[in-house]
Formats: structure tokens, sequence, C-alpha cells
């Protein structure tokens, strides 16, 4: 008995689309199996070529890979209106018009599936939606943009600069010509408004994420997160506070110990936490063609069996913007008697009590480095735009936060 | 609007049971919104209290937590029989009757999920059998035994023997009195099985499963492994070779960049590898009362809104039972002039090449620790007893796989 042809329709056809239309014919036979139907392509949108209605009136399932807020956004929302389903890997077309989309999924009884717009191949999302369906979350955190992580570990593992590690990504393909969106922290934070939203059932923007990227590290840094044996990693953070919620991405000091301290090279890692599960680590490649395209697949085998909404929020959670955050400080100053002292107190004045502290030498100046305990990021940040007008600071404070849990 | 009810029979109240029936409650109202009916518990079958047919009669969905092959298996087949959804943590169950007992619910059109048999909480199964269902798996490792894993850890950290690590654990509540079935391997064997099944799509069950387990490992192998930066799991691994599978459970020495050797004290994880996603990692908790209760919770939550059946089987793989790896080997010989060589030729007539040697004196014995390029098993093995029964060894020759491949 031969199946019945599922008919997909394609939009785009760059890295993900090419590798997608590649990868079907290859897996039709093992989602015939699966579903009882065998999915083809009947239709391809391009830049030059392709008619959207045309190849909407024809499908049954489309798959958005052009990227972009529009005409995606249009697409995608005249697709559910016509009653089909949609695949799409749009990470900032999620993160900003998210709940548009789930909204007229939900109205039209289609499903609109997203694997692919997260952490590549690592399922965080089915998990998130389905298996920690039950959970109440406590936090989510992530290294999720791969192009960042690589840097980051050729930095640690080579001494290279920032500068460096960037030009060896884009001569090895793991980051662009123009990087700005990975090394400012824009993609993760899309990642982690959507995996937020998700986490804490609370509608979740991009604009609702703070973030700051991996542009200022240097190897000095590096350097130290070595001596204290700890990882430097870009880390997005979605958790509950008080009754709010904070979700923010930045560079991360992390204990070895911690899940994400072993995720190395373009690998993108998510780690849940909640009461009754502990907390549970996926990890994997985070991008690239092949990858995105089997999570795609993933999600068009899911949507040719059985219906799966995502539902409607509840809560209406506040966006908390100062945390309380452990942090790593160094400090150019003028090598003189007292400028310890006022440091001190300045610090002492906000709040910010010192852990460990390690002055050098550098002639007439001095570097001082300083773990500070945990504190309002608000009053780290004060006590800094103080200390960094006295008239002995040579360069502006630098601070990178300290991830101090212990794991197992 | 109050939702509907569903109604569920629980059968079994000890460690996982009895946390089950307590979460329920907690997170019914999460589910009442996911599914739109409010699950809820109308009956308990006990060793002491309930009576089977009465809690099925009322009950739309049956939760098996009373372990063990009967009369397990005879209930949850007329659970099934009787058009109830089923959802089980039972690993020996599914790992011993599987193939009769998915057929069951194909046959009668009822959802059988058993997330928490395999991890506890981490989501391999659903993973394994959705977000990879497109996927050409080639391998599947895993550290799936909690209890192994803690008793190894702490001989590594602290330096413990085995037997002193076991008594910790028990102590510690890491290990049952009898602990035979975790440290044999037989625990993880059937875990495997469950997984090289749906991985692989070829009928498996634990009598296809070579396992070994960990009473053999010694506070020597471990100072071996800190000596060489390895790390010492219990492994299982379920991998294509040639045409055929290779199921199996022993301990390895691991490189300390593979995706399990940062997997620490009661902690499970699970390595995919397909060509198309590389490999992904899942880690947390493996078992503990509340983590396997919150999986069964999400398996019925699942159930109440799609169904979702485990196909039959295409495949009819064969099981392989020699496989090519690399060992770690420990002879204790006398120390005279010629064993070395005697040894040397031996290993090089069984086409094992010896890759680094470490020789060390013990007055008039001496201690050969040496490393072997990756051969077939069977022939290390040959070579090994042959050298067992020379004059000159003073005990059995040891040995221990090790896991070679670099990943990132």
């Amino acid at each position: 008995m031969t199946p019945e042809p599922f008919r997909i329709g394609l939009l785009g056809h760059g890295t993900v689309g090419s590798a997608f239309a590649a990868l079907l014919p290859e897996r039709a036979d093992a989602a015939a199996h699966l579903t009882g139907a065998r999915p083809e392509i009947v239709g391809t949108l391009t830049r030059s070529q392709g008619d959207f209605e045309d190849i909407l009136e024809r499908s049954q399932l489309i798959v958005e890979l052009m990227g972009g807020l529009e005409p995606a956004r249009d697409y995608v929302l005249r697709a559910m209106r016509a009653g089909r389903h949609v695949v799409t890997a749009n990470k900032q077309l999620l993160a900003t018009h998210g709940e548009e989309l789930w909204a007229t999924a939900r109205e039209h009884g289609v499903q609109l599936r997203f694997e692919g717009a997260v952490a590549g191949v690592v399922p965080v999302i089915r998990v998130m939606q389905e298996s920690l369906a039950g959970s109440h979350v406590e936090r989510v955190s992530g290294i999720v943009n791969g192009t960042t992580n690589y840097i980051l570990t050729e930095m640690a593992g080579k001494g290279l600069s920032y500068a460096e590690a960037l030009a060896d990504a884009q001569r090895l393909g793991y980051a662009e010509a123009d990087p700005t969106d990975d090394v400012t922290g824009k993609d993760a934070a899309a990642k982690m408004a959507i995996l937020a939203r998700l986490a804490f059932d609370t509608p979740v923007s991009i604009e609702d994420v703070r973030y700051e990227g991996i542009e200022h590290i240097t190897a000095d840094d590096m350097q130290f997160a070595r001596d204290l044996r700890l990882g430097l990693k870009l880390v997005g953070t979605a958790e509950r506070v008080g009754d709010g919620l904070s979700v923010r991405v930045h560079p991360a000091l992390l204990y070895s110990g911690h899940p994400l301290a072993s995720v190395h090279g373009p690998y993108n890692a998510v780690t849940v936490e909640a009461p009754t599960i502990t907390e549970i680590t996926m990890s994997g490649p985070g991008a690239g063609g092949p990858q995105t395209a089997t999570a795609v697949l993933g999600d068009v085998i899911s949507a040719m069996i059985p219906p799966a909404t995502t539902p409607e929020t509840t809560q209406k959670l506040a966006i908390v913007e100062d945390v309380v955050s452990a942090f790593y400080v160094r400090l150019e100053v003028a090598d003189r008697p007292g400028v310890l002292a006022q440091v001190a107190e300045v610090l002492g004045l906000q709040g910010c009590s010192i852990k460990q502290l390690y002055q050098h030498g550098l002639g007439e100046d001095a570097r001082l480095v300083m773990t500070i305990h945990p504190v309002l990021e608000s009053r780290l940040f004060a006590a800094l735009r103080l200390i960094g007008r006295l008239d002995f600071t040579r360069t502006d404070p630098h601070a990178i936060r300290v991830i101090e849990e212990e794991y197992v």
C-alpha cells in the first residue's frame, strides 16, 4: 500500500532551507512509517522564484525558513488563517510577534511548531512544552548562541584576544561577516524570550530581555578565569524573582561543576531547574543547516500526527530588571597609598562586600581584581560608576557576573 | 467553568507511587489548563488494600508503579485490553515483555507511556520517540544508573575503595540494602534495552544486552584514571555494528571531553549520535521519588491530550556480541627478565597493539599497566586468558574499556 502524500510548502532556500529540502526525501519513508503519510515538498518560495498564494493553495503544511520579521510574519499568519500547520525556525519572529502568532494558531486550530528556533537540534522546546508541562519551573539557564561560545572557547583554550578569536570564527564559518546579532547577545536574547515564555507561562518578548555581549571580554579576564578554574560563558537566564521574572543574557564566570561550564565550542545547552526535577540539562550542536533541518523535520512529523497547541498564557508576571549576582571586578588604578581603602569604602557604602582581592603592580599603576559577594546588580553598578569618577581610576571599572551555585 | 475530572487508577504506593500521589493535586490545575480536564486519583492498589478490577472500572488511565514482572504485566495488559491508557515506570517489565505490551497498546488503540522508566526526569524517551523520529541513529551512550555513578564518583573523588563507597551510598540512600541489580549492571541493561529498541526500531530485550558491573573496580584503577585525566563510568552503549546492533553495559574510561565524563554523583545522562544531529546529550537526576513522579505526571498529561503510539518495529537487526574497543589493562607479574617480551608477544599474536605502557616495581613483583589500541574484544580477551596462564602472572589480568572518541 503506497502511503498518501503529505504536501509541504517551503518558504526560504538558504542554509537551513536547502538542508531541509535535501533531508526530507532521505527520511520520507521513516516519516511515512510513523505517520501513515509520505511528506514531500510541493513548492519552494525563494527571493527569485515561486508564488506564495500558489504554494499555500497546494500545501497542507508550511515550513518557514526565510528568517526576518517581514514578510515571514505575513506569510505565517496567512498560512494559519488558511488552516495550514506551520513549522518555523525563526527566533526573531517568535520573540517579537509570538503572542499574535500563537493566538492565531489557537484560533484556527492549527499547529505552530518551532523546535528549530532555539538550540538547533537540542529538543528544548518539546521538553519545555510537554515533559515539563506539569512542573513549576524556577529557572532556565542556557548557552544558546554557538558563535559566542565558540569565540569564548577559543579565547580560553588558546589565549587569543576577542578580535583574534572572532576572526578565526569568521574564517571557519562559525561567525557571519556581520556578527553583530551574535556578539551583542541579541540572538541569545530572542531565544531566551521564547524559552521564558514557555517555562513561565507568561508573555515575554525580546523587549523584555536585558542583554549584553562578549565584545568587551579580554584575554586577561580569561586568564583570571583559568587561574580560578572558572569557565567564562555567555549565559542566558530566565528566573523567578519574588513574584516577578528576570530574563537576561550576559557573560558569566561559571564554576567547573556548573552544568554549562563544560559546554565547549559551537555547542548549545539549556538547564531547567524546578523543585520536583532538581535540574535537567540538554546539550548539542547549536545550529548548522543539517542540525536545524533535523529539528524542523521532527516538527513536521509531529504536526502530521497529533494536534498540540501552545496554550494561552495565564500569568502576567512583571519583568524584573534588577537581580542579585556575585561579580568579578577589575580596576586599573594609580598605585599609591589609600586607593584600596577608598575603593573598599565606596563598595561598602553601596552594600557590596569583597570576597577575594588580588593586587598586581604595573609600574606606576596597579590592577585590582576582586570578587564580590552576591549583591543587587544596581548597587554594584552604582558603586562602579562612583569608583570610575575617582581621580586615581585609570580606566572604566570592568565587571563580570559570577554564577556561584554549586551543582552536583 | 469547572473542568471535567480525568480519573486515574494508581497501582503501587512505594517511593514513586506516594510521590506521584503527593504531586498530582499540586499540579492538577496546571494540567487542567493544558488539557481541559483535571486529573485525580480515584483508587490506589497497594499490597494490603484496593481491588484491581474495581479501580480499573472507575479509571480512564492506569499508572503502574508497582515494579516487578508479575502481577504488573497482567494488570497492564488487562488495563489496555479494557481500553485504558497506561503510564508505567517499570523498566524490567518493558525490557522483558515490551513487544507484547506495545503490540497490545496498538491493538487496542491506547497509549502506553514510560518516560519514568529510563533516566528519571530526563526526557530521553520522548526525545527518542518524537524529536529523533526522523533521524538515523548511529549510537546511544548512557550513564543510566545513578547508584553506580554515585559510587564511582565517590571512589574517584575521595580515593575510597568500592566497598567503602558502596557502604556510603547505602548509608545515604543512594543504594539499596541489596544493591545487586544496580552494581551488576542489570538495571542499566534493562534501560539500554528500552533505549535501543526505540533508537534502532528493532526488538531488543534485556536478554540481548551484555552487561558487566562495577564490583571489580579498584582504587588503583581510579588512581590511574586520575593520572591520565580520564573519567571512569559505568557506560551503556547501543550502536550499529555493520548490519547489526550491539547493546552492552560495562565500566569504561572516558576522556575528559566526552559528554558523559562530567556526569557526577547520582546523575544520569544519555548521548544520542546521528549524522544529521552530530550528538545531543541530556542529563539530570537519575531517580528519586519526586523526579520519577514528575516524569510520570508528564506522561499522564501527554496521554490526556493526543494519541501517540509506539509503532511496530520494521527492522530485524542481529545482535552483535563482539565489538572493537580500546582498553586499559593491568597485570601483576613476577619482576624478572623476559616477562614484558612474552606479554607483548601474546598480545601481538592476537592482533592487540600496545599504545602506552607503564611498569611499576613491587618488590619481587611488578605491575604492568598499558593501554591497547582498538581491537575486537574477543581478541583482547583471548590474549588475556593466555597471559593469565603464564607462570609469571600473579593475578588474573584486569581490563577496562577506553572510549577514545574525542568530542568537541
